[in-house]
């Protein structure tokens, strides 16, 4: 067989067909024509070589999209009470044989967590990709639409982790994506849809606000203008009758430069509810991004806190919005730090729908290049009590619909993949793109359980190479949260690139991101006696965060304004935590490569090398970093490292 | 007659063609159809519209391209030795008339003081411009060479300040331009070469040192290999045969990424020397940057200095260039910045050619935004004792072949135009272009008597309007140096782009560039307890730099690292000094604005508005550079401003 130009990442199947023999399929309830019952059944032939009398069974009292699978005697049984359901315990099953559970022990009922399990791609119609690191786009070139084996290839590794809807392009929508929803593109898009829909993925487009401007030549987007809001409903219709089946719209306004409702004096609400209203009658559903903020502060500026911002502009709006509208929420009020405290409109809002958003790109974490397995950190989001609702205030109960009993909810992650060979740059980082999947899937899997499925789907290794690796990967947030701006701080990176430290490359720019150090102290008091922020949560969290005896604190600096000879409860200093965890965290990321050293032989050899150039940028990365923050800390505050290591 | 798309700049003899009347030429000694003679005629034809017989007359004892106009009862004669003399003689003719000077007054003397006047354009051949602010190419455009009658009014300009060398393209020779001195491009090479003999200047390329590999298909471009040798003559011979006249060859060779000698473990006199040797037989002369530093260095490295670069490199092979090689230095060791001392190279190298190499495109002097007369500060650097030989040891002795009594010496610039309709995007940035050509003509001539030239001849104000604005331009470098980088130290700007603040850009980065500021003290100890860079001076400089008593105080930060708590000699502290000065930059940079809202009607509206436009980028710009700048010696230093001023 022709070698792939691509990976086949976690559906390699090789343990699995190792097997030998042959199977018969019998289908009960379900159409055999049906496209994902097909593309099950597809599956099922593909990944699955043994000796098993299979069947299909539609069992009403399945949970929606879920499944049970159980096997016996060369007999397995996968339940569901809708296609989604069998699709997906198909590829449980697979995972389970691939994994060595036998075909006689096999036995899983699953359902998903959340309703919408989402990828949103930041692809561009140019084939670039905003915040990629793993090459260009495979939707997109040439602003054109590219349709080939991988973008099946790509619905099928998606299913197989339980995504079902999937946004294509950039939510910065420039050029030619503004007209995805024109008759330009409806054809491509059509058919793109049509593989997404063979494994049950709702496609979405993201869309510009101003497309009435650029699309229908009007000179405003005010979503209360009559005739913009009648160009939106023939629009909607047009988009739906063209593309029946579609999810929706996702929607980036009023940020960083986009067009939005604001520029005519009216509200986010405004401007997602006119939009709901044209799409409300096919089904659709609006996504609608909280990510707004002022975005041309003035540094001087000490009063506006863009931590504020989110909750500023939209708690004043909650209940407002349309039943098929629903907030896309980043998990922390910034943007994507390796450390945040969680958004306090996760929760804050309690009569709105809300889509956890996450992003696996790892713009801030690394670029693909540094390992960083995320899960932990979305664990520790999703398990964060907002004390919204007693018994069910977890940003988990929110976002499955628990909360609020509401259906339009989920999980969203900004996707990490390219059209390089192993789709994430670092073969590693499909740890993440498996693990968010999963994760949304079933929020009670710990992060362990992700990776060791993940590595052992991967690459089939030994015991002990299965437990370095996984070992690796759960201490790789900790080691790179060590290495660069500590307890919170966030932003002491290169500007623009975002990878690399430069400890002021953000404190004098306009994007509200400051630690405003001096030689005295560090950081920003977003306390009641500063910003008030912290304010913005529930009372026991707003008191936990407003005090720096109870904040926690990997967060201190992200809350308080703190001397560097303040104690830490280790009885450290702050500035000596600041050197000793950057010294520690730079020896770590060695200690990980060498581990990774050890793994030769374990994985490919392509593999193998593809990490290792990976491994030693990081080491000169974190490296860099400790030198830059400790140099940069002592010249600042003239207190010496107690254990007289070198800084610059 | 149709609106120009390009300005005259101060060709415009609106004054003189007011005269009304007619002239008889009459032409004694020269060939009446030779090129620069038919050029010096149709000059004359179109500038001056007066009562006059001129002559030109050959006469054999005025210096190479010198002149001699005299008028008398409505008589005008120009006399000169060679073509050129007499091209420049009637440009100096018409400037005078058009500042009012009287046909029977007329009476001026001069010779160029620099027998090379050159213009360095940075053009690539897709038509941007490296460091230009003023548009785009107008030579080249989609890798290929433009020609219309602005090629014409460019040439013209040139030698109405006495510009006798132009090299076309970018130092950095990409893509398309290493093609220039093949086939593909000697047509219309030809023809720009022929436009700008026709005003007496000679044409340079620019060439790639790899151009045996990218056009030959060697694999080696090492200049003592006997295959390298042979190509580069044979090069030579068909670039000079196609291009008969062409001055020669520029070349940035190791620097910056470029390929050179160094590659091949070559000094960088057997790179030139190869070249010279190869364009010897046709009279060509290869000038060769001395831009040679290591731009990959660990900033932890505190032993390398990148100051000392062009000194270490060059001083050893004194002497071994050949008679046809120039050097050409940058006035500094660093890079153009606003206040560096004159670069030990001048006057250290006694038996080499050498040409002095200033930028009057304001990359890191405020982008043709702010404004910035360099006049002055190119006087000081040619007014500079470097006691290289007694009697005859300035920087103006040296590249005006006074000291080795050589010919193949000189002055050039970058320059800093574009296809602006006002060639300099800022208006103002004109009296740059201006002046420097007059200045490389005839250094004798003070800022002053440049500035007033241009204006009157620009503008023709009344005499308090034409005080103002000469009173705006002459103090217009100090303002820029107030509320830039204090005290020689520079680079505290914007990496990349060179504008605006950014203390710290620059500070942890490969280029060399470093302040290392701390709590106590800032700056790089170059003097004989340092990196021995002030030793690279002979012995008086030495002396005087390496004390920070006797160094002067404008380049104190340069040469020595100094506490905060340093008395200056006026009694200030370093530190009050940093936050006097930018209180006191921007303030006067907002006078500078106010200047020219008082000369409102005083010059044609668009350039008002086109100024006034950049006037306000520059106040916003001085203001971010106090803030940005105090606020960060503030929190390093925990110094207060005595005068309680606000910094954050």
């Amino acid at each position: 067989m022709e070698k792939k130009k691509w990976s086949e990442l976690w559906l390699s199947y090789d343990k699995v067909t190792e097997l030998g023999g042959s199977q018969t399929l019998t289908i009960e309830g379900f159409d055999a024509e049906n496209r994902i019952i097909k593309s099950a059944a597809k599956e099922l032939e593909r990944g699955f070589n043994g000796f098993a009398k299979i069947s299909f069974v539609r069992e009403s009292s399945v949970a929606k999209e879920g499944y049970e699978i159980a096997g016996a005697d060369s007999k397995i049984t996968v339940k569901a009470s809708d296609e989604n359901g069998i699709l997906y315990g198909v590829f449980a099953l697979l995972r389970n044989l691939a994994m060595g559970v036998s075909i006689e022990s096999v036995n899983e009922k699953s359902s998903p967590s959340n309703p919408l399990r989402m990828m949103n791609h930041w692809d561009n119609m140019d084939g670039s990709i905003e915040r990629g690191y793993s090459g260009e786009s495979f939707f997109f070139e040439n602003d054109d639409i590219i349709i080939n084996d991988r973008t099946v290839d790509y619905a099928r590794l998606m299913a197989s982790i339980g995504i079902n809807a999937i946004a294509i392009n950039n939510v910065n929508v420039k050029g030619a994506a503004t007209y995805l929803i024109t008759d330009r593109f409806f054809d491509k898009v059509k058919k793109l849809q049509d593989i997404f829909a063979d494994y049950g993925i709702k496609l979405y487009l993201t869309i510009n606000f101003a497309s009435p401007i650029e699309i229908g030549g009007f000179d405003t987007c005010d979503p209360l203008d009559e005739t913009v809001i009648s160009w939106w409903k023939d629009k909607a219709k047009e988009v739906f009758e063209k593309l029946p089946g579609i999810g929706g719209f996702l929607v980036k306004a009023d940020s960083e430069g986009r067009p939005g409702p604001f520029t005519y004096g009216r509200t986010q609400a405004d401007g997602a509810n006119m939009l709901a209203d044209a799409v409300e009658p096919f089904g659709g559903i609006i996504i609608w991004r909280c990510f707004v903020y002022n975005c041309t502060q003035d540094w001087r500026d000490h009063k506006t806190d863009r931590a504020r911002a989110g909750y500023d502009y939209f708690k004043e709006f909650d209940g407002a919005y349309r039943d098929n509208v629903i907030l896309q929420i980043k998990n922390g009020p910034m943007d994507f730090q390796i450390r945040e405290p969680v958004s306090p409109l996760l929760g804050g809002l309690t009569k709105t729908n809300q889509i956890l958003e996450v992003q696996i790109a790892q713009e801030y974490t690394g670029h693909q290049i540094d390992l960083c397995y995320l899960i932990p950190m979305f664990k520790e989001v999703l398990d964060f009590h907002t004390y919204c609702k007693e018994g069910a205030d977890t940003v988990a109960d929110i976002i499955s619909g628990k909360t609020m009993g509401n259906k339009n909810a989920g999980f969203a992650a900004v996707i990490n993949t390219g059209n390089d060979y192993n789709w994430t740059g670092n073969d590693l980082a499909a740890a993440n793109l498996y693990g968010f999947g999963r994760l949304a899937f079933d929020m009670s899997l710990s992060s362990e359980e992700i990776a060791r499925e993940w590595v052992s789907l991967t690459y089939h290794m030994d015991k002990k190479s299965e437990d370095t690796l996984v070992d690796m990967l759960l201490n790789s947030r900790e080691i790179y949260e060590k290495y660069t701006s500590p307890l919170g701080i966030g932003w002491m990176v290169t500007p623009n690139t975002h990878y690399g430290p430069s400890v002021d490359g953000y404190e004098y720019s306009r994007w509200g991101t400051y630690h405003r150090a001096d030689h005295h102290a560090i950081g920003v008091d977003r306390s009641d006696k500063g910003t008030g922020y912290a304010q913005q949560y529930y009372k026991k969290n707003a008191d936990m965060f407003n005090d720096p005896d109870t904040c926690p604190e990997e967060l201190l600096l992200f809350f308080h304004r703190i001397p560097y000879t303040y104690k830490l409860k280790s009885g450290q200093t702050l500035i000596q935590y600041i050197y000793d965890s950057h010294f520690e965290g730079a020896k770590q990321a060695k200690e990980l490569m060498e581990k990774w050293e050890s793994l030769k032989g374990a994985v490919p050899e392509d593999v193998f090398e593809r990490v290792m150039e990976r491994f030693k940028l990081q080491v000169e990365n974190a490296n860099e970093w400790r030198d830059q923050i400790n140099s940069y800390f002592f010249r600042k505050s003239d207190i010496p490292d107690e254990k007289g290591r070198k800084i610059y």
